[in-house]
């Protein structure tokens, strides 16, 4: 069952969408997943390369598999390479440890899903997402 | 690169969601593929189950994968069981031989990308395929 | 996150052992996975073989993947042999369609998880899946 | 067919997550496997996120595999690198190479199984296990 609902996994994506033309970033892949790591909602665009949905996906993936924003899964994968390299391995090559996948939090600080941006810089990738959860009322933890 | 302009395949969705209220249908996952078998844009409505995501991009694969809408898939793979299963089993496991993905053609008849629906019976999953298709002003071809 | 309670899970397991004693079932593996598809807990009872981890799980994960108990999964895999295979393609190779997966649902009849039981024949362990649903509470749907 | 009675996997499990309670570990998934690396039992105690199974199993698969603690799999991790990620590779991704996979060793020093936990560092991780492992009379080997 989805537990985000598909209107709000909407909203991320077209404040994400909004914050990349105000800062001029390059074409965007946006998923939305549900706490339990599938995917409420995607959308490309033009222009965006073909493996963004994997690679947004795999952002948001990470950061849910561990509980943590991916910008500490990117810490972790710089510190100890061979416990994420295993973390990607255990889920079937599902991760991708990079900045740019954000956990959405609701009031009482539960994750009730995670944003995963790829298409501009990691850092600009994280600063859409963010934009995204926080326009649709949610608290973003890029960790 | 995106073939299929996003702003299309948004308009794919919506239109697919609208007939499915119309038809009273369950909750639909709808994926949008470009020519390329990429995914362009994906929404899974509430209650909707998990695997939604990859049932319906299943559908779409498996039609751009033989350049045929998916009702010829699954006709194939009634007759032709060890045909579809190897074209399954060579894409990596990408391919949903049923029918409900319809491939999106211009108005030269080229193929562009592929629609794929999952949530209801596959008669009525293609039905919001092929109204989606046809609402974003593309020919639907179901097989 | 977990959305069916650990406390409940192991109730189901006993309660499923229990009802594997009175019937004098072969030795069982339960798997209970919560409505996101991912393991709660599992237990195999000594003399169980090494697989029914894989199996038991495979027939929840059925279950929960298109929302109905895998009494309706293993109809369609005799129906539409090609529809189920497909189903399992694209889920990565973790659906066992065949009787014993059950759909736990709450009072409002909302999906909350699924049991999958292996070891017995599949009725029964489909009875000894709807006995741990029951005691702990919940409604078991076994489709 | 388990070497490892679920009696006892039980025992390593309510074990370890008392000690995880005494340390005030965050929430922690534990993993028993046999000798032959297949899982006996595993528990997901409530909030810890979805990749715990397959985490907590990883640790507890790797050790097995090469009859040495999961302390040592991560040194070698550090040391040879490609020679992990190849163990993991030719395992089909069933490894995850940290410390926290603690052999379960008789009497007579043979290795009957293994308990992986995943949830807290890794160092609490082990600890958990080593705690577990020894409260079910076995001796912990954790490399």
């Amino acid at each position: 069952m989805t537990a985000l609902p598909l209107e709000k996994a909407r909203q991320i994506i077209d404040a994400a969408f909004a914050k990349g033309a105000d800062l001029k970033l390059k074409p965007l892949g946006v998923s939305v997943l549900d706490a339990g790591g599938h995917l409420v909602a995607f959308q490309r665009q033009d222009g965006a390369s073909f493996l963004r949905p994997q690679m947004s996906a795999g952002k948001a993936y990470g950061a849910l598999a561990i509980g943590m924003g991916s910008r500490k899964v990117e810490a972790f994968a710089k510190e100890r390479p061979h416990l994420v390299a295993g973390i990607s391995d255990v889920s079937g090559g599902r991760v991708l440890p990079v900045v740019g996948g954000v956990l959405i939090r609701d009031k009482a600080g539960a994750i009730i899903g995670a944003v995963g941006i790829s298409g501009d810089t990691s850092d600009n990738d994280e600063t859409a997402a963010i934009a995204g959860i926080e326009a649709a009322g949610f608290t973003a933890d890029p960790g």
